[in-house]
């Protein structure tokens, strides 16, 4: 479906993360290995957190490996913490609004995957969020739905539950139209702080998955890596498939588990859904 | 707000339509006289009813005014019944999806003006649409949203029935809410046969509206102008702001009324908004 | 780089030619088999004649699988000479101007391959172009520079002497400077009643091309296909890769050679490039 | 034709140049005052030197006023070295290698105004550009042909006199072929460092140009204001029309002048082309 990309750490350029690695997320929209379709070329989006309350996005119904202005920009803007994500369509628009990240006050959301015959559960799902959220949604993705469903249930305070509750939510509308297996998600939201990223699929065959190995322990058995050395030893990326071949540095993100990256010691845990009671 | 064209007689190229008069639609993306905006150039749209049984259409982003496509296909594509809408964005994103005129089966729709306060309302208003419906809408425009309230109140077996209880509904819901004049409309609709137009607004102070003068009237009027002799007697135009000076040639749309072009004698009665019971 | 289609027959909608087939020119924007690119996401055209004296045509920067505005126009209009192109940059910029196909007149022009180190040979190839052509040219590709050189050469009078001694003065420029192969073509080109095919390259080892067998020896061999009995003796495809797997459709071009697809008789002759003189 | 913005002096967000001014850059690609044409939509450019070598630059196809990308950057980027041009299309492609500011190495060129009959003296005027540059042209404009002209003309070296010698060519060129009045022009360019600004035409009646006062007496005269308080004494402003209604504050560059916005004493002079010799 789509691919993706976070990054929290070091202040990097842009660049950096999207064209330099070998099999980076501008290549994957080009040639992806592991994704449902090897080419993402229905728009890409980019987040940021920069100097501004708000984190930043910019985003684009070309494919990315031909937009020239996010090259232009990833070759001047820096930032610690960057969300990218490039689209492969399954039938919704191609317009920016269905473009991620989606974005609410300090929060960023990006989605691979899909909620299946989302046309069928639409209706339901988007009464079940809170009305005062209900006209923040600006495109026609199940990703924004979802993304609004978590905020109601509670993004803001919780993330792990409230992403739980959603999928429970999701998955209880449904089964009740007969529909197997509801959702396919690998799923990641930032405050501009931490990173959560998710993933889980009602099937137990979930979209790829992977973290990097820390930076110290790459840095002591990779002593000729040159860009080891200048990334602090929190820095970490989660993405839908690994950028490089470099022995060590990816691991998979197990099924129906969730991750988080923040201050200190990052977290690995199991992911349950919750039902509606 | 914005500004439309409706055609309906016989089949011309879209250029004669769009861009030979004097004050055409695409001069008027430009420089419009009467709308609320003096510039429409937040995409487009032209829709028309051709060989197949779905009226076809073509949608852009750009301005009218510099749209190479448009100018091409204008030249090429001729139609007896012609939609077309140049789109000064109130706010909403400038995407296709939100460019009118929007379609369902055989029928088109397109809308000059705004429900108020739209974002206050559209959750009550989406929740009156026809659950069948719901899932149909693909942008995020008041005017799709009120499309697919017009047909789930009856549009196609009774469309002047249909927008007065569409239109009754969304002052109801307004008003509810304390909104004093929550709908101003020009609104055309057509099921490939006949056109349907209305003029209204809450305030009772509703945008531009004018239909051309019949063709054979105009004719005794206007011996000189070549363009009158290959048009057939029943060739009308309804349009927000007159295309040219021809004397005697364009005629206002009362207050609160709706007209009716189709075959035989075209109709013209006062518009009354049902409330719903 | 690049894959195009070019047909000649009985009016069809576009559709017909470019969505149906199992392998259409659709399916080959995201998964080309035998081209140098699996992706041709770089923008698309086409071009065809109707009841103007020029011929039209509708491009976008768009990847051609997911632009909305080419399926609606595809499912309404219909025509009996069509070139279509999907394109593959080869690093000049996605934009309207670079798409194929290119029009003077009532000619149409669309080019798969590469002029070698274009960036070398531009300034020298746009000299040997006529001044009054000069500033005809609105984009920055290699095809288009290579149109301008053939219609110098006269392609409105003799379209293959034209096109060897355009290729003639390609060849010449390029070996001045060292490139051992100086281009890499196929290309199709049409007034409105016939269509000129070549393949060549400075190497021997040309793009693909394809043409397809007579209708009615087609219809012979397969009586049970539908589509066949629709179509006019005289309808012929031309295409860089085969549209599905009909045993006994498509024929090879062979290399260096190019075919006239014409009323009567179509032709099939060696090319041979002429140096300048 | 066209509006543009240069400003050099203390970092600020992009968004307080381009938004935040009563009668801004934005507001003008709606309703510019001094314009040939009041509404400049046609694309736009923005360029900024940041931290790398390069100045950065993000161009769209979109009116200003409706392009959100631009909105989301210009509340995340801040420079001390900024160009912004809106463009009023005079016919050529509205497409991003036709938007401003141009680019080559440290330097960035905008331009408003036009060679009269561009396409009758296109091809001489690309003759007398180095032939090195000439593959430089990625666009279809007249002012990017006069930025090349420029650059072979010695800007990198000396401004002043590299763009009264391509001036002059122009001129030349153009009376040559009875071109009463070649030129109409304002121009900025700037290697990172300095800004020069230059207002001239063949006809002596140029298109609108202001610079703003400097700060320190701005400020003395305005204590109230206080964004005078956050900019530097040195910080400048040169725009095609004034932003504002502060009084004092714009004053029209002199027919037929260029002026230098530079590190120390800023500097204003005399513009006489310099015929070919």
């Amino acid at each position: 479906m789509c691919r993706w990309l976070a990054y929290s750490g070091s202040p990097v350029l842009l660049e950096d993360l999207l064209y330099a690695p070998a099999h980076s997320l501008i290549d994957q929209s080009l040639h992806s290995r592991l994704g449902a379709e090897t080419t993402n070329g229905d728009g890409f989006g980019v987040g940021w957190y920069g100097e501004s309350e708000t984190p930043a996005f910019f985003k684009s119904t070309e494919p990315a490996w031909n937009d020239r202005n996010l090259r232009e920009l990833s070759a001047h803007i820096r930032s610690g913490l960057v969300f990218a994500h490039i689209r492969a369509s399954s039938g919704t628009p191609v317009q920016q609004t269905n473009c991620h990240p989606f974005r609410y006050g300090r929060w960023l959301w990006m989605h691979n995957g899909a909620i299946a015959h989302f046309h069928d559960v639409k209706r339901e799902l988007m009464l079940a969020v809170d009305p005062s959220l209900y006209s923040h949604l600006e495109g026609s993705t199940d990703s924004e739905a979802f993304f609004l469903l978590a905020l109601t249930m509670g993004l803001e305070h919780n993330p792990p539950t409230a992403v739980a509750r959603a999928v429970g939510t999701i998955e209880h509308a449904g089964r009740a139209r007969g529909i197997k297996h509801p959702i396919q998600m690998t799923v990641a939201t930032s405050d501009g702080s931490s990173v959560w990223a998710f993933r889980y699929s009602s099937e137990g065959a979930s979209r790829s998955l992977f973290y990097s190995t820390r930076v110290d322990t790459l840095r002591a058995q990779h002593p000729e890596v040159a860009v080891l050395r200048e990334l602090s030893d929190e820095s970490r990326l989660v993405v839908s498939e690994p950028l490089g071949d470099l022995a060590g540095a990816w691991n998979e993100v197990p099924e129906s588990s969730y991750g988080v990256i923040q201050q200190g010691q990052d977290e690995l845990h199991p992911f349950v859904p919750r039902p509606p009671s």
